[in-house]
């Protein structure tokens, strides 16, 4: 952080896009420095993702000066590059509480400002949303187009795809910048990106002078031609038809995205075309103008707080080490002896820990791109083929795979192996990050067995008993952030299915209370039982280990020497919990007076905080489990007969 | 049906592609046209998918012939179109028991034959898995290749592109069939399907004589070449780059799909390349060879049972309308009346009654193709400028977009509409086109309403209540079929979100069982109240009409005048059961000896079969509801006390 905040005296006269636009075309260079400066302070002071906004800043000032916004809906795909689009639409203030609890959110976001019509957070949406904005305008016969900017990463999403192939209806309400930095969070993969490469090293740059005339050319040549359907075909071919003419868009580019001069010009014709849909192809540098981050390997895509002069990152004290490390290395260490072990990643190498597996084993290691959808079934065909594939996918994303987990995994019964980072509550995120469902959704698929890791120790425990599971589906999951510091084991267990452990007490002896836990709460239920055991009741803890298969012996035992059974978990309605209900009302296990009470994530969306204030939110700490356990031992069956009369 | 079996001399000594492999090249064009003929003649007698099987019967054998099947892996894509190859691959014997209970699947599936690598029933997963199942191979250095058949239809999904993306990796060990036959179920939407129709209009078919050299030389020609990479692309563009050569495809077409002689020496050609991965563009007709299929609009994608000489289907006995009917003739109904409502389907207009719509409301209709994802966000976005939109999707299919429900609606809370086909189990299409499980993935869901419409007057009720709340997104499901019966309203009626009605009894006054219905087990359920009535034993029916938010107050009062709640859904573990369950554990209704008990889909895929025998086989009619109230009834808290001592 610096001392004093970066001079910005014309930037300090912008406070909305209509400020800007009353500015003269020269002082757009001098407000993009500025806007740069000011990006750089803030989260230099605030930590987040840098190199995707630095990417866009003079891109940000033309489409905000050329555009008619909020009227224009403009939608910036996955939202972290949205920090300039921030600070100049009436967020400048509140720019330093970026991802702090009840600060600004760290994407777009509809609740946040007008100037966010659609807010985005997963990947290659934009072009759908923009579809949306573009038709509806279009059958209500109102003006106002709709500009989706998306990155190369993300156009290699199927949904991007599919959301192209729809937009010839849009015509000119639709305007698709593609934001091409040849660069998601990891290096891009693909046949399209080798595409877009080739296309930006075939062409020049077009040049200043007769660039915006030759443009305008460009779009308003296809309705003076009276060239015949199959001739325009020849035609695109000749002049060099691409991808996108081939779905239906006009395609403008490449153009420099940091060049003022030539984006301006280029907007403006695209802004006043009656033709469309366009696709403009603006190539610009993750990290642009910032040293450290245009030179380091992830151009700075998240980044805790640091020192705006150095670069230097604050380190966060060192600790137990980050769950996702724990999955790659016990991965890379068993793939050492079974060569049928692969990892599958979309696009997050670092974030799931494959990159540590693809370091020791690069053939095996697999990155699809963001697009879990294949990731999922073509782990499907490697388990079909005999390999042991692994699909490390975050939990939230995971959703985006949620057929091909079903139909073509779960229903033929295959052995994938589903490593799910980011469980739970994820912090700085917020709710669109949050893995809150997968337990539900896939605890209810027959055939799936789900696990949840307690602690770095049971992950590596878990990952070797996924190895050795060739039976059918296996998922585990476990939280974002590390681990809670236990001691590692020296060797791998391989869990038996469906059992859980006795982590305190005694199910054979019983007592009041016992607290079944799945999932990394388990050192919350700790604090808990200590807390209850101060109060005179017995209190055992089960790590269940398993949603799926139950360990349903161990139910009964608990259910037959405990007054209270309370599950805790992670995760929203409908897994461990209602798993448990629902097994105890088959057997009639309450019938007899036993109370259970389920302690899950709320119905709510929370928003990003601290995680451990996320949980007292969410009522899943130790103080909200003892609560629990007091409220449901108060409430006395005279109580429910009284409610009968 | 025909009194006799068609003559198929030669047909009768192929029992397997091995057989086929020992016929000579001439006698194909005979093959082909006795397999055409028994495959007529059994889906005359069975119904089921018969346009998609006639276009490919050229493809089949001639794939067979080339191919060393099953070692190389031969995955067709949806799989409704491999009636030939399960007769061309040891189960013609069983060909006649196609979609029938024990019978064959209509769909590939693993464990029919070792000629079906990879099930499928959802679109567009055939070249992830054929990916798959090239790269395993290839890691094991062994031999085998993987030839995926994909519609055109099919490549609309943005997951067939998240494939292409990632192929080239696979080189000549994958080979991509687009089978172009300009139809899926319905026709074609979007600028792929544009482009497929200009290639094929701008290109003429090779010629015969030099067909094998030419294609061998196009496949060849980039190994001998030594351009660098920018000039190879200037080569493409000159010699007719395509989309597919863009992704880094080897494109080899178009190709007659029925032109055996074509058909040979071209696959022969693409087995013995030295490159890849190689895109083979087929042009096929739909119901080919059959007239009566030829010149039908839907090319008789599926169909009932037939009469082969003529052609006229055999007409179920009128009754009551289908459910997919009522939803789209109402919603065109209100779009009289209120133009900010639309309808999207992804290539099911008629499946899901949005065609009634789209007859009345072309502009306000929305066909995105088989793009589930993309058709969500769109909606959404349509729902973020002040339409109201209704995504009509089966339940299976909806699971293709779950993410974008997740992140794009609900996180957003956003007006879009979800109306819900296919619900609960769907008879013929087996596990793959089950609706189990969107009670359970959407009622998990922050700000989701849930509800299930007991008959087709509930439904139009439910479609009513959907345009009128604008508050954030609602869904309401109902099943495959016809209704049930029921008078349908002069009126429609808004119904208060989370009430249930009473349908039978007095939940006041009370009795001895509460049956609580979600859905179309409402008939079953008065079945089983009216046999259990018959015991003596009084009976409420509740239709509880929403999953989320439950009816709370309603549950608390039939849990204070009754001694047992049975919840009866036609859904998955984590539905109305588990929350119903979850509610009366979180305010301790059990606690004084109520007894819950739910009734839901079982931890199991049901096959194919008649409906009314997988909900036997589930457990879910009246009986099954009898039995499950005179057990817990039985079951009394002595028991219960035995088996704590």
């Amino acid at each position: 952080m610096t001392a004093s905040r970066p001079d910005t005296p014309l930037l300090d006269t912008v406070d909305t896009p209509e400020d800007l636009r009353k500015l003269k075309t020269e002082q757009l260079r001098q407000l993009s420095d500025e806007l740069r400066s000011e990006m750089i302070d803030a989260v230099g002071s605030t930590g987040g993702h840098l190199g995707s906004g630095l990417g866009v800043v003079e891109l940000t000032v033309a489409i905000h000066y050329i555009f008619n916004t909020p009227d224009d809906r403009l939608i910036w795909d996955v939202g972290h590059q949205a920090y300039p689009h921030k600070i100049l639409t009436g967020r400048r203030d509140r720019i330093r509480t970026l991802r702090q609890g009840g600060g600004l959110s760290g994407f777009t976001k509809r609740s946040e400002s007008e100037y966010d019509p659609f807010g985005a957070a997963h990947s290659s949406t934009s072009i759908s949303a923009g579809l949306g904005f573009a038709v509806a305008n279009k059958l209500n016969d109102k003006p106002g187009k709709a500009i989706a900017v998306i990155g190369d990463g993300a156009m290699s999403a199927g949904m991007a795809y599919e959301a192209m192939n729809n937009a010839e209806q849009a015509g000119n309400r639709l305007i698709v910048i593609l934001n091409d930095n040849d660069m998601s969070i990891a290096p891009p993969v693909g046949g399209l990106s080798a595409y877009l490469a080739r296309m930006v090293s075939s062409s020049e740059y077009l040049g200043l002078r007769n660039l915006a005339s030759k443009v305008a050319n460009k779009i308003s040549r296809r309705v003076h031609s009276s060239l015949g359907k199959a001739e325009e075909y020849t035609r695109g071919l000749v002049t060099g038809g691409t991808l996108f003419e081939e779905l239906g868009f006009y395609y403008v580019g490449p153009i420099d995205g940091h060049n003022l001069d030539h984006l301006i010009p280029v907007l403006e014709n695209v802004r006043d075309s009656e033709q469309g849909p366009i696709l403009v192809h603006v190539v610009t540098t993750k990290g642009k103008g910032y040293d450290p981050a245009e030179n380091s390997a992830d151009k700075y895509h998240g980044v805790p707080k640091f020192d705006v002069v150095t670069g230097e990152k604050k380190k966060s004290a060192a600790g137990p080490p980050a769950y996702q490390n724990v999955f790659g290395e016990t991965l890379a260490k068993l793939a050492e002896t079974d060569d049928r072990i692969c990892a599958i990643t979309a696009a997050m190498p670092s974030g799931t820990g494959v990159d540590k597996f693809a370091a020791a084993h690069p053939d095996r290691s697999f990155d699809v791109g963001i697009a879990e959808q294949h990731g999922v079934t073509f782990a499907a065909g490697l388990a079909a083929q005999g390999m042991r594939p692994f699909a490390a996918i975050y939990s939230t994303f995971l959703q985006r795979a949620y057929d091909q987990v079903v139909h073509d995994v779960a229903i033929q019964n295959l052995p994938v192996r589903f490593a799910i980072d980011r469980a739970g509550l994820v912090g700085a995120d917020g709710a669109t990050h949050a893995g809150s469902f997968d337990i539900t959704y896939l605890a209810s698929l027959p055939n799936f067995v789900v696990m949840a890791a307690a602690d770095e120790a049971e992950l590596a425990h878990m990952t070797y008993t996924a190895v050795e599971h060739d039976s059918g589906p296996i998922a585990f999951r476990y939280p974002r952030g590390n681990g809670v510091g236990v001691e590692m084991p020296a060797e791998f267990k391989k869990l038996e299915i469906g059992r859980g452990r006795i982590v305190k007490g005694d199910a054979d002896k019983g007592g009041k209370v016992a607290i079944l836990s799945l999932g990394a709460r388990l050192e919350e239920a700790k604090k808990a039982a200590a807390e209850l055991e101060a109060k005179g009741l017995t209190t055992t803890i089960a790590d269940m280990r398993f949603a799926k298969p139950l360990d349903e012996e161990l139910i009964r035992k608990l259910a037959a020497t405990h007054d209270v059974l309370v599950t805790v978990e992670e995760a929203a309605i409908g897994g461990l919990g209602a798993h448990v209900l629902t097994m105890a009302s088959d057997e009639g296990l309450t019938d007899g007076g036993l109370k259970i009470r389920t302690m899950r994530l709320p119905d709510l969306f929370l928003d990003h905080d601290d995680p451990m204030k996320q949980y007292d939110e969410a009522r899943l700490n130790a103080p909200h489990i003892v609560e629990t356990v007091l409220n449901a031992l108060r409430h006395n069956s005279a109580g429910v007969e009284e409610a009968r009369a």
